[in-house]
């Protein structure tokens, strides 16, 4: 972490009830109760730890106000209600001084077309391409070395990290955050087979994408067909994930790195899908559903279901049948026994 | 849809028999029979969604000769011998509309080297980079920010999307397209264990893409230790598809997203693999075969078969194999049933 | 291979000891036994290949010094100790003549700004871009289109291939070698579920990859809530593989292609995880486990483990369930017999 807060700023900057103890060190970062180092700040944000608070080495520990200790020497210890909170507010103020938005503006090295209209807060990075016609919103950030398709728009606050490509016609809402390497509408996999060929079918449809949504680095969003691919509000999809042709995602999902959902296929909001779980296409996710790691989705699921496997089970059933798999063994002898006696 | 065609410009392009209804409306968009609002077009390009057309709300619909209903207030019928085939040509002109072929010419912010043959009438887009020695075919069109490494060869009429690279010396045929951010040509993954480290196999064999091969975004293909990793002509492979060193797949194939294939395996023409399939290396995977989503297949595979689960069984044997799985439970009450019985 | 040699040219880079016969063929392929055309190296690396030798159509022949046979009309054998070495010494020279090291300087295409500290030494390819305070060590270079974040540091002799990212505060070592399109430095994924939205979590950690690691094309590794998420010396990761945040990763390491390790993760030295396996978070997996291709891991596991299936167990054991799985119908139709005879 490429800062340093001395404790009375930390102090300052959680709001901090009261403070014990002394250091002249510099906090130049954060690490668990175990973890910490000489140096470091940590924090007991869950009480099941509060055992390893005396023996944490971090020069400044966030805890709460009703925590009995003393801190050792050239060692902090500032009492704030919620020792979570504050952490989180203490790594906002850091974000902001690690990452610094650029000022508006277009970075003389980008290519952006005549027609392309970039909202004066906005800012270009350097060697972007922005084609014709696409609409950069309001303090929307580009970063190095990203490309807005041909009429794309981006709304209001958008933050697109370096070499992502926005593809034409394609639209993002307000304060969407695409990590590094994101391809937002590729052609959708569609093709007819003629006379022992695999024809392609036209896939002049769009992607669209709602407020709020972050997607993570290297996942592939497909066009549709026609009309739409959609994911919606507040959804979040971690890194190489896979969202084919008009895939509608619903609002507030979270989908794991590795994910794939073939085309068609709807998700309801509120679902939460494991890391490298596949989904088939032309079906429906019920809302508020959740799947574990690797399962394979290949039918309706209603909503509320817990899945697990491949096939996709009720997760409980998925993990009873997991172990009777692993006792066939036995199984396979106490029915040979059974022979024996019968004969 | 970016665009929209009156239900005249419509009913010329598709070439339609006969019109009925009348709309003021312009069409800007496709959707299904149920999904259509107006201003959409639909069509029933299946008999059995037959029942959907009188209550559909597009505001024009192509339809079979042989349609016998009336059309609503404010909506057109446009009857052509085959809907699916007519929608398709529309798309084309729709397509071309959308995504008109660039100029020939060298954008002035690519930074290509003295050394590398670009055909007049090839188009290299904005901020890419062609290396020593590089062919870029007649027609060829290059997006924004591809690159193109020493010595490789692109064939006549590729179309390769922001962000490829194609590696140096690697080659595509004719009408390749490359989805965005596609990597041909990264190293092969080899190295020897020696004394308690990995050590490098150099890796400095080529990639080969047939014509007519389309390939995912963030797909990844790499060269071969030595000799080529090849794609036959006509084979269609989806997002974040991994291809490694020494591969040879066939003709015709179609290879759905997140598939992995290891090193020195042989895909033989028209195998489909379902999405997330993982196979291993130094097998054949015989013509003709397909394997569900999530399948493993780790040794050869005969032409023709149909497998799914890991280990890859034929199909119908996996799915019975899934429904007696499920029905262990029971068998585990049946045996100490048995059991208790037999005391 | 885009470059050709005679024989007398191999015979000095791989230091022959005897020559046998003659060809007027320049070589420019290298080929297995059964595969090699005229014009081709091929080479005897082990013994079981010995009956290949005869029919092999190579022009070029490396060969252990006993190997009895006499060479074919226009065909040369080389003899050396160990043809498997010979053969590497000579794809380290093609290598070398087929990637000359770029000249040391900045492209005056790339975008670098003034607090950036690049060595006289490193080369930065055309449309790079690197940030402030960022540093770049000897010799290491940069190809096309590589972004260098904010107070990023590589060490000495690294190479980045095209379209690379290493995100802001992040560490390579000495020798790190990064495919096309790998993304080191995107945030980890986390959020709190707050009033019925997602609330991101700040992610204000780094990555550091240790000295000799090599990371494949478009593979992605995310920054640490805080603190690092750590790669190991003398690690391999291969394609498309995704590593969260605060996962650590230790020394001489296998990841093949589009393994999947959740956050905060350990896994020790000397692990081998198979294609396509999946790690859950907040595990550890013991110093020099493997796992098969496809595996679940979702609990701790102990060092010098071998495991596979989903979710994982012993490899062994997995193979033993496997076969007994596939002989469920037999099991049913047994117990079936059973009960009919008990009736």
């Amino acid at each position: 972490m490429p800062v340093a807060y001395t404790p009375a700023e930390i102090a300052a900057i959680v709001g901090a009830q009261r403070t014990l103890g002394h250091t002249e060190a510099k906090v130049g970062d954060i690490a668990s109760l175990a973890a910490a180092q000489p140096g470091d700040l940590s924090f007991l944000g869950n009480a099941k730890y509060r055992s390893q608070v005396p023996a944490s080495r971090a020069s400044v520990l966030l805890l709460p106000p009703d925590y009995p200790g003393e801190p050792g020497p050239d060692q902090v210890f500032l009492f704030v209600d919620h020792p979570s909170v504050a952490l989180a507010r203490l790594c906002s103020r850091i974000e902001q001084q690690l990452w610094p938005k650029p000022p508006p503006g277009i970075h003389p090295s980008a290519v952006v077309a005549a027609t392309a209209r970039i909202d004066p807060t906005a800012s270009v990075g350097p060697l972007c391409v922005v084609e014709d016609a696409a609409t950069i919103g309001p303090g929307t950030v580009l970063d190095a070395s990203v490309c807005v398709g041909r009429g794309a728009r981006l709304g209001e606050g958008c933050w697109v990290m370096p070499g992502c490509l926005v593809g034409s016609y394609c639209e993002l809402g307000r304060r969407v955050r695409l990590q590094p390497g994101v391809i937002i509408g590729s052609d959708g996999f569609g093709y007819e087979f003629v006379q022992g060929r695999h024809e392609k079918v036209p896939q002049i449809g769009i992607v669209v994408i709602g407020d709020d949504v972050e997607i993570g680095a290297n996942s592939t969003l497909d066009r549709a067909r026609f009309s739409r691919t959609v994911v919606g509000e507040g959804t979040k999809i971690d890194n190489l994930v896979q969202v084919a042709h008009n895939v509608v995602i619903g609002r507030h999902c979270i989908l794991c790195a590795q994910v794939g959902i073939s085309g068609s296929t709807t998700v309801e909001d509120y679902v939460i899908l494991g890391g490298q779980t596949g989904v088939g296409g032309h079906i429906t996710i019920g809302k508020g559903s959740k799947a574990g790691g690797q399962t394979g989705i290949s039918a309706d699921v209603p909503p509320g279901s817990y899945l697990n496997g491949t096939p996709a089970i009720p997760y409980m059933l998925e993990r009873r049948l997991q172990i009777l798999h692993q006792r066939l063994p036995d199984l396979f002898k106490r029915v040979e026994a059974l022979e024996r006696r019968a004969e």
